[in-house]
């Protein structure tokens, strides 16, 4: 259960409103990289948290940071909206360049909220929430919210650079900080879990059970047979079980054959033929010969 | 530019189709968790990699690898539903329990695609490419790809847990194997590009113009104070920048404030007028006196 | 900014976990009719408030509300789950009927997120942020907000009637009960804004330059005439400023001419003639004459 | 069945072509307020309804009539793309300002379409029939056309404002006209069910059942105890079933507990772990003591 | 404009409700093979056609009949969901399986929709309009309707095989009957537009303009060079501008290259660097000497 | 199973970067038009072909060769965004229009990739995988893909119009080179398997079985009895197998009824009455004499 005390976790200030920069604020918003994102795949982590219940505590905790996380970014929004053109005419009128304000903002800003923050990123795509990440298996998750909040992180440095608003820059310079916290915090908690016995993740299936002689392969499907080497193609694996190596991938399976079609299941009367594998393929000698 | 030989890369038999567990097989094709999302994920990757070219190849390498699971699992799906029925009357026959095979089927195998792979999750949900995680910044790539992978193997675990069949089975060890693999290359890309020098992602961006006095402090956001401690609170942070520490987590900002609705800007007229946070807020006795 | 106590705001109890209704349950989180939209809608909404700050006050404190019954639902589908089947064997020996708890699973609650809830429908479709109204216009919100509870409470009322377990039903019965008390809050701001006089919405827009002939007329468009009564036909406008009427609609316009496509804008050679109009049509007669 | 005469409802004219407002049409053509959304969502409460046929006749009559609003804005659309420039030069060349057209445009206007209107938004989001809320309650129903009907009149009024062009202003006032006078029709309907005897929604469920004493209950979620008073926490409720008053919410369930997971679920073996909430919970002073 | 008389097109009548074939029928509605989507394409590319006015016409005018289609469909799955159970212990009492009927439905037919049909698929996703092709090219948009009718009419015949129901079958005989028609439609009006003629689309582009050595040429990508012939290796094309040939295919262009990031746009350290293509690629080799 | 050799089909030069035109160039990697759909559709309809193998064989060929298509377009984009503003400054000082670059550039290759190309369209719309085409019925596939080459082709085409960039000018003359060939090969396909043989699709459904007096009849909807004449009211069917025909379209069936609503089904309690079908429509005189 939650309770809120209606004021901001920081300021947000904004000096000079500019309608072009809220459009790229809201990639933090609704953005794949931003805080609605963050904030329900925290929760859903919680709620579905099962072991020890100290991570559940601590996801549902950062969780309810990130709603102030949103609540502030949609502040900003608004605010940089203040006194947008609502008319093309004004548009014209306020600027030197006809129609520029304009031409860059969402237009749904003007139409759809009234001049304030839409769930939804720098292109006006909603958020959805297939992208809130809560596997069931915490180590998972945490590397999950690791790449989130470096996503998250890139981001807001982007964004940093992007304006030059003193107001902007400062909150943005708040949640930057923020991001690395989150990002060492889900490091700290797989070292809490194990570190690096947590891998493979997950750790509880049997590696017996594998076809380990993949497991620590490096496979190269160049054409010339080149490899791109580094350290995971030599030295021992990050999980201290094997030793890397490499090799040229090959197939190992057959060509797929599948049965015909039955010729009552909707496909053309052809299809319930054999497929005749045998025989199909020219050479491109043939082809080449006969037709170039 | 790519080729192919038509062959699997691992061999893909089905000893006793179960069209059920084809619309399970089907989050491993087009589910978040899933082969079409790995594969294109590190093709944008590959396509937009900007630095020393090794990164590059290897990510270009691996998503052409991934490709191929797609294809072994497509041909998994085809199989686990030749025989399925195509009739409720068919699938009574069949079965001692009317309906009982087509219910829990995925009826657009038989409705939309003539008993073949979708490009959909279990649910029958569309892939879409969202989801694929390519920032510009490598580092932040590779932990999304560690958390890909991760998720994708503990998919994969539950499949093989699901399924008795000897074939799938079989299949799904050695994906679970390659998994295992990409964990530890995505893992080991990141010790390549320096480890923990990463830290925070951006590296580059500098760490001076952040709040720093809140990059290391967990945020307690309990309205009784109490926090969930951990490796989180204590000790050396992950980057070795700094020390965790813990703070209750009080506002720092004000509530916002927005300017009134423009007359004509299609709010309703009450909208207009100021907002007088002043006075708004009664005391709860004065209601509860009044109304309970 | 938000806090938590990480406790539930009412009691969730399953006495007898059922994991096909675990599966109905998802509706109430992540449908549309969910409590993931409320949520959002609310706090989006109140974000964006202009005007009085007390109707922002109060959106944001239903919001979080409802953040909290988010909570309590995903608990609920986990609880639910306890106990089903991870395979086809154990699915096929806990039940007389072979697959049938399978069968009617969300195979993501085995596949996906290890017995937990999703941010998703009863058919794992996510939900998406474009369902979050918030226009901008307090009184079209109220509406919005009235229409969300509406469905909302039917949603539960449909959920109560389809189980049996008695803690499924009291926590429904809770649910009930805050979907009647939010249906009468939205009204309740109707009011509290004017009432009628908030007709029609947005009422800051000068009436006179509507097309009044049209403001209170129901258009039949039925071809033999007939024209549906009702309230809506007859008597004074709800608003108070009209009569209700009903007219058979005939076009006011004339079909549409656009211009021929530019020869190089990539349409077909024949697009660039111009449209010719006059003579296309043919008398169906001529035409039966002809081929039937 | 279905029937048309291929002109328009109501002329639509454009002065001065401009593809930069074709853009925003678009929103009134397949954005959520827009009217593919109504013409679906009436239809399809049509389609559905059970219980006095005028309900079903009256839907599926204005459901007709909104299929003719879309020709009409798909028609504006055409027409002010009438003349866009089809490459940079052309554009560079047409204005003062290089570029400035194109960068206000929706390039699928000139990639997809070919100067025609999409079934899509101002950004190009494309309609999804999620947003077709047909909940088989009509009272329901009914409040969500008049929250489509308010949200659809505040965007044609936004448009009016945005625009100078007299056609576009013409057709726009006549497609306000017709949404003031939905939204009466809708109030009317609810009126001829019964008005406020509607209430709750739905009416059917015996309201003994629901938590009747959370059912008037204004909660408040803030921490400082304070609340937002207004018509919500006092005087009779809008259905006259009860009082209005407001409590401070507290939460009567307890903290979630969820079983451990199993060992062969996929998870990480510390989850098999009993969660352990004893002493979970530290005190933030030992917390800040040790850390900061 | 457009006009209804509240009959069907054809007669609808279910003998047997079945609710599970409801759900298969919802892939004919709200599939991508639906009549949704036939009907919402004629229309846009019916509303954005230009050039000759019959096209638009006869396109118009079958939109108008899919409108009937559509109402129909969703006619046939509320009749199929009569009598549908409502609750679990229903379900288990009409039926010697407990739990059968329930698991294979829609659940939101139960919970949304109150026994109605939905615009969605057979799996609940809904409809969007991104797949309503209208390309402001008539042959490639009357290509695309050949290829909706197509899928429409194997969508149609499979759910023929799927039932028994009398009344059923003899609706969906109608709809094939419909949907031969409008595959002949279409292949008829790319002859009325000049047939081979129209090809390639667009016809309007200069074809000496495009690299025309690979106009008519298959490419073989297979590692072996062995290539699948047919007609497209064989004889003059199809548009009987060339003749056909294979070639296998070789890369013209080399490795991509791109600038490094700059340091300040938010990537690592590590990629301000050069890219360093030379030497990146090791043999594999050494690659497995060194590690296997 | 796959191979790749890191170079590009086809060179790809960018002489003058432009942003601007980076944005219309995604239309060709991820809009519906575009490279990863079909490359995606070739795919899944190789994976899932059932019958002749050559046909597989065929189509795994050319899904390898369009890959390298997403590969050639995303390194376009890439290179059409060296030197893109980073910031609003940057933006002002490269140009004398303030803004304008930026204004006109999709915001997420600033904010989401570090200038690099998106899976999406140019409105940054996802793409989503429903767009794959993959019906089990080879003849139906081939249209599929026809239209989709087809639009492509279109596609390509206003692309080489818009810009004036040399070397984009021969890439994409590449591209439409490949796309004619692509649309010959399917047409050819078609004619390999049986061309009008194949008609009506799927040609295995005995079209005796289907309402055959509807099957060459072109239906006509227009309120005043007029049609449409074309070669599709004229001569023998395209199959050979009729004549087509026309006929005014007469509703065959009645007005639907369904049941009334269960009580306890979640409607309003007015819903359980009968329909009432008799007499609920009045005059249309009768209304207006009473209102207007």
């Amino acid at each position: 259960m939650f309770y809120t005390d209606g004021r901001l976790q920081y300021p947000v200030r904004v000096e000079t409103p500019d309608p072009v920069f809220a459009r790229a604020l809201q990639q933090a918003i609704g953005g794949v990289e931003g805080e609605i994102r963050v904030c329900l795949q925290y929760m859903f982590q919680a709620f579905g948290a099962r072991g020890p219940a100290k991570y559940r505590d601590m996801l549902l905790n950062t969780a309810t940071e990130e709603l102030g996380h949103i609540e502030m970014l949609a502040t900003a929004v608004a605010l940089n909206l203040e006194g947008a053109p609502l008319s093309m005419q004004e548009d014209a009128a306020a600027d030197a360049v006809a129609g520029s304000v304009m031409n860059g903002m969402d237009f749904r800003h003007l139409l759809s909220t009234g001049l304030a923050a839409l769930p939804a990123d720098a292109n006006g795509v909603p958020f959805d929430t297939s992208h809130v990440y809560a596997s069931g298996n915490l180590a998972a998750d945490m590397y999950a919210n690791v790449a989130a909040e470096s996503s998250g992180r890139v981001l807001a440095v982007r964004l940093h650079k992007m304006t030059q608003d003193p107001g902007m820059k400062d909150m943005l310079a708040f949640l930057i900080a923020r991001d690395t916290m989150h990002q060492q915090q889900w490091l700290a908690a797989i070292e809490d879990m194990g570190g690096a016995a947590n891998l493979p993740i997950p750790d509880s299936f049997p590696q017996e059970q594998e076809k380990t002689e993949f497991s620590y392969a490096y496979f190269g499907h160049r054409r010339d047979g080149a490899i791109p080497e580094g350290r995971w193609t030599n030295g021992p694996s990050m999980d201290g079980k094997g030793e890397f190596g490499a090799r040229i991938s090959e197939p190992l399976g057959e060509e797929p054959m599948l049965a015909p079609a039955r010729p009552d299941g909707g496909g053309q009367s052809i299809q319930s033929a054999r497929s005749g594998r045998t025989g199909v393929l020219g050479t491109i000698e043939g082809a080449i010969e006969r037709n170039l």
